[in-house]
């Protein structure tokens, strides 16, 4: 999906609002069990009640993986899902990966080319070569995207992202003391532009998005940590927003475990389109 | 694994060498093409040709993943395999995960409850509640471990693990300037003592391999980036081996692509016994 097509969607559904399909069966209700395949009955149900209300969904692997074999072939189905159903739907594999090149390489033709999804969650500590091959290989199309870590929502964000840095040759201009995460922003710039990179900024670094947006104006940002992590989705509209939008503000555990009696999806729907006219009312204050 | 097993698994053997299991359908040999499953016919012949030569194996997660439930149904019976068949030998998920907590925690359960592999390889860009999942559930066994990415092989590991770094207070002992990496190794070494942690080092590091024994003088690191990416074997041992050998060296793509005709395993247990070769030369300085 192109950034002209997503930004439409915002705006045509006044929503920029992620599902993130973290589903655990520790917690999906109890008669959803019987089902061949709960995890997917789950993601089924929540999918249709909470589409109208959403303009992406971020399956977490994490929690496909857990289950091996049977896993993934639920992960399958419910992109399947919603790329057959919801073509209109931005999906992003929320992966954090990052490898030698060969490596990511592999990953990259594994959500682009054998799922088609729009985005990947990417993590930067090996740099340069461990992100091109996710906008490189064959994919100069601009409908794939990597969205890069940045700063993310939870504690451990303070160890090593907010460590001042100065690069190792000590001189020209790039000699500047800033954070780690604002380095990974300045640096990833030079890799792709705001047609095929995002960043992850946790809703919880409330103020931080002021100086992020100074540096990447453009770029769209996925914001996980609204809800349970505990970040202001209000907060994060008055300093993150730009002209486009420029937010798709994830929110996982709020949503799918609203309920988890029979009316899981009621309330799943409830709770997204709650969250859908909060996002139309900071949508309204950029006209 | 404990650390005591391992290290003497490896004096037993006279090697500390892992085979990566990179398995890429396009590289293996034609004629398994006709095999039901062709990723894991390769993986067996490699593993029945190499392990008397070899200490651990490490298949590499994007390359099962990219063919979907095919390719981690070939994961699991390879790992199974080598389970049933060479239960010494230690196996290293290397997937380079690292998420918020109950995502790590998602992933830990996958590795360790599900698969019961001795180590996965970890990201420490979102910090330690990213990481502490692989180390604490259940988990105080010590017989799982985290592998942390400190100073990677691949040139990209310049753009980030060499930055030179202050802490974000700039007082007390963390003030000292040092680079990522090397605050990655300090930092990391509050969550986990050597019985449970190694650090991933590129052998393509040379002299650097000296100063990091100066700070994590009894941790084992794995080693990859001898062979196609350039590392020299003598180097990494001469500057980051320790008097348990403390080391684990990786190869891949040398061993497992040595031949790609029929005679591929003879080729690979050939390339495996030359390495294991040189490595008991390395071993019988330490005596």
């Amino acid at each position: 999906m192109t950034k002209e097509e997503l930004i439409r969607n915002i705006f045509a559904k006044k929503s920029f609002l992620c599902v993130g399909l973290d589903t655990d069966i520790k917690k999906i209700p109890e008669h959803l069990l019987k089902e061949e395949d709960p995890i997917f009955a789950f993601n089924k149900a929540i999918i249709d009640a909470t589409a109208p209300y959403c303009v992406a969904y971020k399956p977490n692997l994490a929690f496909y993986e857990a289950f091996g074999v049977k896993g993934i072939m639920a992960f399958e189905k419910t992109i399947r899902y919603i790329q057959q159903n919801y073509p209109d739907q931005f999906i992003i594999a929320d992966a954090k990966r990052g490898d030698i090149g060969n490596t990511s390489a592999m990953y990259a033709r594994t959500f682009f080319d054998e799922y088609n999804l729009d985005a990947v969650t990417v993590a930067p500590y090996m740099g340069e070569d461990s992100v091109r091959p996710f906008l490189t290989e064959g994919r100069e199309d601009k409908t794939h995207w990597v969205i890069l870590l940045a700063l993310t929502s939870n504690k451990g964000s303070h160890d090593f992202q907010l460590l001042r840095t100065r690069d190792t040759e000590g001189q020209g201009p790039d000699t500047e003391v800033m954070p780690l995460y604002e380095r990974v922003l300045r640096k990833s710039q030079e890799w792709a532009d705001d047609s095929r990179m995002m960043y992850v900024i946790g809703a919880t670094q409330g103020k931080a998005f002021e100086a992020i947006r100074k540096i990447v104006p453009k770029n769209f940002l996925l914001v996980p940590g609204i809800g349970a992590q505990g970040g202001s989705l209000e907060e994060v509209c008055r300093y993150g927003m730009n002209k486009d939008c420029g937010l798709i503000v994830n929110n996982s555990r709020a949503i799918i475990y609203a309920d988890n009696t029979a009316n899981f999806a009621a309330a799943a729907r409830e709770k997204s389109k709650e969250m859908q006219q909060q996002m139309a009312c900071e949508l309204a204050k950029l006209a």
